[in-house]
């Protein structure tokens, strides 16, 4: 082998693993949005068969040969291509781990288990879920195993989601927001009541679907590559590469809010992937890099920008101009209140800034017990509904609104969601930072995104997946990630809409 | 080798043939509904890679070697074995004669080369699509004497769309029709004019979809298994197996007729697939056998059971329904006549059954002419206006409702139109042999396709591909094909609509 050859190979090789990626990419986005109901089956014989190649091509003696032939001439390549060799080979390293029958059979797994899960949550159906939900567990306790066997399960798939996390850390940072969010939830809750009735009424799905084109504008998303789809759970995926993106939303017919800040959610996902430098399509490098800095972005748009007072008070006309009969009664102060409101709730995608960390706390406190065997799947209902009592006061009427919530768990993603409150606290950090050069609020009160963009994609999004999240922490911050920041946010956002 | 592997062999073979299908068919009917307007370049790439991929494998030493030891063991194989291997060989030879280079370039030209026809057709363009239609017909010109350097080229593409077609049948084919079509229209012409004012109006798109689905639901599509989406250009195309199925189509607002004929047009293509036997899924025999047996399901659902008086009688009070108002002063015999009114037209897909044939001729005239070299890309526009003016008395305002207003050309399928005029025919004889056993205008009054698609499945659809076109014509009309058959159907619909 020689240097120049295993340079060509290793891009070939990229562009190859973009390939499927794209086509398996696209099969599971078309089962959620497009596919008749019936088609299961059939797309899990295809994802069975793709994953199998894509297996056999990974684990395969060509391309493990061309990998430990890069790895051990490091010197000779560029930062870049050390970043390629050393993500391939992670992938690498853990397939070859896994006995391909089983990596096939949870690749056509997870199509079955996001059908059925589907069809449990319309039917708010457990039992039929519960089988599935079971082998995910299992499957992903068994690949954690097998991958790492020194390591805790759970602790092995935190650090998947985002390098350098486990649960000891996770403790310590849920800990901390635990301690100064209940008493800012209890003080909101004894000040008279936020009415969230401008939000609430009858908005037409054609009228909504405008809303959110405007808004993917608005943001700065290019609609020439990025597409807006509608789904049972909002997702945002990329197809081969960050120059076909695409996010998803879901309209509730009865509330406004849903799908606006699911859309800037995802469009936010969206920004940051579509952000990556133009080189770096087909490469390893394309895309962002971890769930942490990806929920920083997504929630960043969504929460700290979208539900600013500046942005709001530029959103309101257009509220006006599309729903002009349901938006007469209310001025911009009153949008603003109503989508900043703090009201413990039982949906955590239309939680509040505020309570919304503790909807995650309690998916990561049942994940670590059912990791760690200290409890069953068939325990998660009744678990979830006692945990959501305690931690806010609410009422679990069923399991659509309980434990089914979620998409998450049906493809097998266990782990991911302390990413979103991890993301939130980041995205806090990030905005001090932004702020010391950008005027944030004057130009949401324009509602021109264009410095916010440029600041996140140099400091953040061109990279790709070049760096690692603690390197975009510690770049772009110059100074310690430090949970404070988001509490400090948090609090003064309470005070200027509660008076506390 | 021994036969029990190489039989799994060829069973695994064809599964993952049917898993890279399913994903390239998937790209590109993402590319056509759902994908961003500026991604087609990242699903060439794609399809660039994958096109490789499956090139290799169908060419390469293991499959070649296989399917020759098949070949040579024929005695040993079962007639649906025989006729995997035959079809298979046969692709195979194919790809061997093309060099891989330019099959890939093809394959990505196809993507690129759709993309600039829909952007040509909406700005009636056809100077932005001629180097890519001159690049289409210098393919298919080039492909077939790759092929079958001895043949004539468009003979060769003739004979792939329907084995045994070739121009010399087709003369005479169309002579025949044109013998009797063109007094036909002439006569049609000389009588007071039929209205079709109830077909046009306003008709709102989400209502025009619910006829859609209840059009899809009467002719019998399991939706579970069948999609709808919309187009440009309406097509019908199965994802990996008979077991997802889509049709598309186009809702013109101002005409109720031609998304309702398209969806049936469609609906009788996914028909035939769809009814393939369950246990041809995911070999090389699953799905229709030829385009013009194809055709003679998809025209004899859309013209002969769907504009025939019984169907119409049916269909009238789910129109009422629909659009009160738009069809308050009119009868269903209004409807009828409507739609069987004959009316030399601008556009193929919208034309009446009589003159329909005509715009096939004028394709299939230009397609030989280009073919044989005899005419330039370039000068289509203006041979297309004429033939028009010359067949059907019609002035060509434009190219988007001339030249442009077929995709066929832009993703290569060149010889595919002779089989639509073809299938007509096809589809008129199966009608009388039907008619010996089903009473077919007695169930069609109740909408009740049950027996018709009774006999479709037993006589054509659960073959899949495993019988010939001929054999199927054999087996099914046990006459020789006849196209008086058609002409003698066309002038009964006439003297019953225009008293001739």
């Amino acid at each position: 082998m020689n240097m120049e050859q295993a340079k060509q190979d290793l891009m070939k090789l990229q562009e190859q693993m973009s390939a499927y990626d794209h086509a398996m990419g696209l099969i599971s986005y078309d089962g959620e949005t497009t596919a008749p109901k019936g088609t299961a089956a059939n797309r899990a014989h295809a994802l069975g068969i793709l994953s199998e190649i894509t297996y056999k091509i990974s684990t395969g003696k060509e391309t493990v040969e061309l990998l430990e032939y890069l790895d051990a001439h490091q010197q000779d390549l560029s930062d870049r291509e050390k970043r390629m060799v050393y993500l391939l080979i992670k992938d690498i390293r853990f397939m070859q781990k896994i006995p391909m029958e089983e990596y096939v059979e949870y690749q056509k797994l997870i199509v079955e288990s996001q059908d059925v899960w589907y069809n449990a949550k319309l039917n708010s159906d457990f039992a039929s879920f519960e089988p599935y939900l079971e082998k995910m567990f299992d499957y992903q306790k068994r690949f954690a195993q097998y991958a790492a066997p020194d390591m805790d399960p759970y602790d092995y798939w935190l650090n998947e989601y985002e390098a350098g996390l486990c649960k000891e850390k996770l403790d310590a940072f849920f800990g901390a927001l635990r301690q100064r969010l209940v008493p800012l939830i209890q003080a909101c809750g004894q000040k008279p009541q936020v009415s969230d009735d401008c939000i609430k009424g009858d908005f037409p799905e054609d009228k909504q679907e405008a809303l959110a084109l405007w808004l993917m504008d608005t943001m700065g998303l290019d609609r020439q590559h990025v597409g807006l789809s509608t789904t049972e759970h909002p997702f945002t995926t990329s197809l081969g590469s960050h120059l076909d993106e695409r996010i998803t939303t879901h309209y509730h017919r009865d509330d406004v809010s849903s799908s606006m800040f699911s859309v800037v959610h995802e469009g936010g996902h969206a920004l940051y992937d579509t952000g990556s430098d133009e080189d770096l399509a087909y490469t390893v490098l394309d895309g962002g890099v971890s769930m942490g800095i990806h929920e920083s972005q997504s929630r960043f748009y969504e929460n700290i920008l979208a539900r600013s007072k500046a942005f709001v008070r530029f959103l309101f006309p257009k509220l006006q101009n599309l729903f002009p009969e349901q938006m007469k009664p209310y001025t911009w102060q009153d949008l603003y209140r109503a989508v900043n409101r703090v009201q413990p709730s039982l949906i955590r995608t239309e939680a509040d800034e505020v309570t919304y960390s503790l909807h995650v706390m309690i998916r990561y406190e049942l994940e670590k017990r059912v990791m760690a065997g200290e409890m069953t799947v068939h325990e998660l209902p009744e678990a979830w509904n006692k945990l959501y009592h305690e931690s806010l006061g609410v009422t679990v009427p069923d399991d659509r609104q309980g434990v089914l919530q979620d998409s998450h768990w049906s493809f097998g993603a266990i782990g991911y969601f302390p990413s979103y409150a991890l993301g939130s606290a980041y995205g806090a950090q990030f905005l001090k930072k932004m702020r010391e050069t950008v005027d944030v609020d004057a130009d949401l009160e324009k509602g021109d995104f264009t410095r916010i963009n440029q600041w996140n994609r140099e400091h953040i999004w061109h990279f790709g997946s070049l760096l690692t999240p603690q390197e975009i922490l510690d770049r772009t911050l110059e100074a310690p990630f430090d949970p404070n920041v988001y509490l400090d946010y948090l609090e003064s956002k309470c005070k200027d809409v509660y008076g506390i």
